[in-house]
């Protein structure tokens, strides 16, 4: 089977490589040629131009878009949209929120192009492992890519999720959880930490225990005991936490079905806390306790 | 009537002054000398030992301790155990952990001095607009006293809120709601300073219109206002939260009777926040998102 | 000055009656007439089309339009816009989002039409003590009909926001404010109902008791009392929390300028979970836990 | 190796099989003699008192409690330590606070018997894996019983945590941990059950997905699909979810250290909140709503 791909970034590249590697054959494209010709030197195909991907696909084409979510996403598609064919299939494998792709199907739909859109997940380690997979769109099409997915993805490490746009959702609740997981251990070490019994905590060897048959175990945990191995406190790195977008979208959705998610959301609210130390918030707080209390402040010292 | 009041502070000196305004006798008494001085000059009786307070005191006596919460106050507690007589009444105006007080109580009643717990609420106001009181132990001390608490109170301003401890947990309570309401004021103006909208608005005339009719109108919001009068965005100030203790309690509480408290518990986790930029909580999740999907993290600079 | 008022529902009916209580001229429309008809008794004119309404306004006209937010009220807007002349005024006095209202006064000032978003506050208090108003849009009409706004609040009570939005978007977060403030008493109220002094406790009084000068008095409380006035534990009552649509846009708003709003967010949540005894997330929790510890589950009666 | 072990609960009775199977010798004793007998069919010595028990152990003697927390665990170390000798040693593995390790390691310290203190993972299923275990006490008594721990354990599943106390608390921190990422899990499940997308999902099968290579597989999820294989929306459960106490503590370390744990804490008081349909924190609001603005309520049918 051949596949077009679009977007050889850190997570399209490897998974072209998956792709190689598992016998499926790959056009690819990318917005610089270097990364193009770096993959053919991998036994990739190449494209420069969406025309000269569209030549080396046989129809029913399949296009793999790994653009970064909003406007580069969208202007791909318009695109491709304008260049495929009646029974061509466009799978959107990006971080696309999933009200997009419910407009793209549909768009889509009156061209005769099938769109797909498939949630991954597995980072920088999907290479190696597989990448986690989740699709939504026409079951039919999800079915003759079988290969492809399988290729791509642990065993029954793909799944089908129902009507365009399930793909991504089911990806962004995965992200949602993620953020919840990720915060339940920061919280944990952090208490550890400012205990009494923090100084003797070897953080690496611990989250290493935790691993060895105890309810936390996760593979979050073991990626936590790689970071404390690099560095025992983390004092190289500054507590500025970003997001990508899926956290918000969760919460989003949870007002949107009045569905209470309040580890998800305070999950995110801490972290766009992290990034703003002496907040706006905090010195109303410190003024109104001035104010009634007579309570000392701290003066700012600009 | 007359009563002996320890602990010239912020909270003591001023009630003893409104207790002289309405024609209480106050023997007062402080560590440093220099307050009961000063207090001479406006109307009171001095002391400078509990035994001079004591002597200055017809039975049944009744002393008021307004000291720091813990050592201090439970030091003063133990000193007038021994020294007053059965029969006599000490007030624990100060901010007792109410089961300091329950503990108390039982002490003295063993000694047949009677105890009350009495919850003072009204900061640095409470002087011209009298002390919002709660007060716990035995009903008919209470009922004696009572022209202490309605030279001390507003009109309707104090109230018997049971057996000893129950003033001082009103009170805590108190507390805990009053940072709940001061998180949700300052998580609303944080919102609109960050707004298309901020830069247009004063928030001094926006306190003092939601103060004219709107549902959340209140005394802290006329406190902000007068706060952001003085600075109008409060850059002079460092948004680091201080807590006293009541808000802890009230969480420790909730997690005593199993009573969800979401708010009034967040609240109190964002003071501890607020002392704590770049801190280790934060740090464990940036090394988190490096390690699964390669995110890019900020180094420190040290 | 004269007015056209749309919309006589519970707020709008008792706002023409504070307008006309203060000698505005009001022509009042509504879908059905019978609250026309019983606003013409009070001393208003009377439309039963916007074709009326139109021919009693001198121009430039100000219409008013008090209907439920969505759909009615773009409806609404969309008719008059068709309906009034260049130089007239739409006052849009609902619960709009924020984001409509730009879109609104986009759309209308193609054809000349000005629109001022008015955030009104008070609910069914507001007839007697005047309605607390937030108002976007053009300054110079805002200062125009500043005799409306004088009308309709309490002195000091209405203010000028900024452009077109702004005065919803206060409002917005005035209520977002409110469910923070709501909570926090909640939960208050709960921790003294939960504890060992409970059962002692009368919370109308104790409502009461803490509006006299204690730093949690506010008007919210006075109702908190009048509530419990009329039912002690609030027994006839289920507790099941509606919302009504700027709560979300609060916590929506929080999102898109990564604003840290952990209270405001949590009390909407716990409006969202009084609705949802034997919620599936609990279902989940409850299965979990009966899998690795093999603790006991309360099995489903059904 | 010998060791004796007192209470064989659902927890004990296992950790003496695996101890057993390891050729770690057990006196075993329990409440009641039938539990004794079983596990002397299965290779255990058995003891029928304290006495008996002693006298099955060659000095320096272990004896390991694995009792519930509270008064049984603390009524057992008091009979042990009367009944025990200079030399000896005690293991509490139950769920004991680490504040009361501290307690008992100074009172049987001034006797000259050593305390461990033992938190242990792996709930049901440590007999086939191994229990995941976190020791505290003198690191030479850890060290001597290293074969016990290692018999215990998985591979690497056991550490030296530090001082009296240090096991249990980092055992506290773990399930604190657990309760915030089950809570995550539970979220997530019910934003997809909400959905367009759920009645479409199959949670057994996306649990199962979810662990082949994305970010947040783990042995809860692994958990999770068995619980939902078995019942598919576990509408035999009802949303009822206790807690045993490690959550909690957690949380009441967090208020000590002031270290700010939203996540955590918001696990906690959705626990609490599971088990109070109707509250009366709801009706509060449901009551403020209707005070101001004239909301509808649902009264109760009762």
């Amino acid at each position: 089977m051949r596949i077009g791909m679009i977007g050889l970034g850190r997570m399209g590249m490897n998974m072209a490589r998956r792709l190689l590697q598992h016998d499926i054959e790959v056009v690819a494209f990318n917005r610089t040629a270097d990364k193009v010709d770096q993959l053919k030197v991998e036994g990739a195909l190449g494209a420069y131009s969406y025309a000269e991907l569209k030549e080396q696909l046989e129809p029913p084409r399949t296009v793999w878009s790994m653009l970064p979510a909003g406007a580069p996403t969208q202007a791909a598609i318009a695109e491709l949209a304008e260049l495929l064919d009646e029974g061509d299939t466009i799978i959107e494998g990006g971080n696309s929120y999933y009200k997009e792709d419910i407009k793209n199907a549909e768009i889509l739909k009156a061209k005769g192009i099938n769109y797909l859109d498939a949630g991954v997940s597995g980072g920088i380690w999907g290479l190696q492992i597989g990448y986690c997979t989740m699709v939504g769109g026409p079951r039919e099409e999800f079915d003759r890519l079988d290969p492809i997915f399988k290729a791509l993805a642990p065993e029954r490490g793909y799944m089908y999720c129902g009507p365009a746009g399930s793909g991504h959702f089911i990806k962004m609740v995965h992200n949602g959880i993620e953020y919840g997981m990720m915060q339940a251990y920061a919280e944990g070490f952090a208490l550890i930490e400012d205990s009494q019994f923090g100084a003797g905590i070897d953080f690496a060897e611990l989250s290493d225990l935790w691993n060895q048959g105890s309810v936390i175990r996760s593979w979050l945990l073991e990626l936590a005991g790689d970071a404390f191995s690099k560095s025992e406190r983390l004092d190289d790195l500054e507590g500025y936490v970003d997001d990508s977008g899926e956290g918000r979208w969760t919460v989003m959705q949870a007002i949107e079905t009045s569905t209470p998610a309040p580890v998800l959301t305070s999950a995110l609210m801490e972290r766009f806390a992290s990034r703003r130390p002496n907040d706006f918030r905090y010195r109303v707080l410190a003024a109104l306790r001035r104010e009634f209390g007579g309570h000392a402040v701290k003066k700012s010292e600009e």
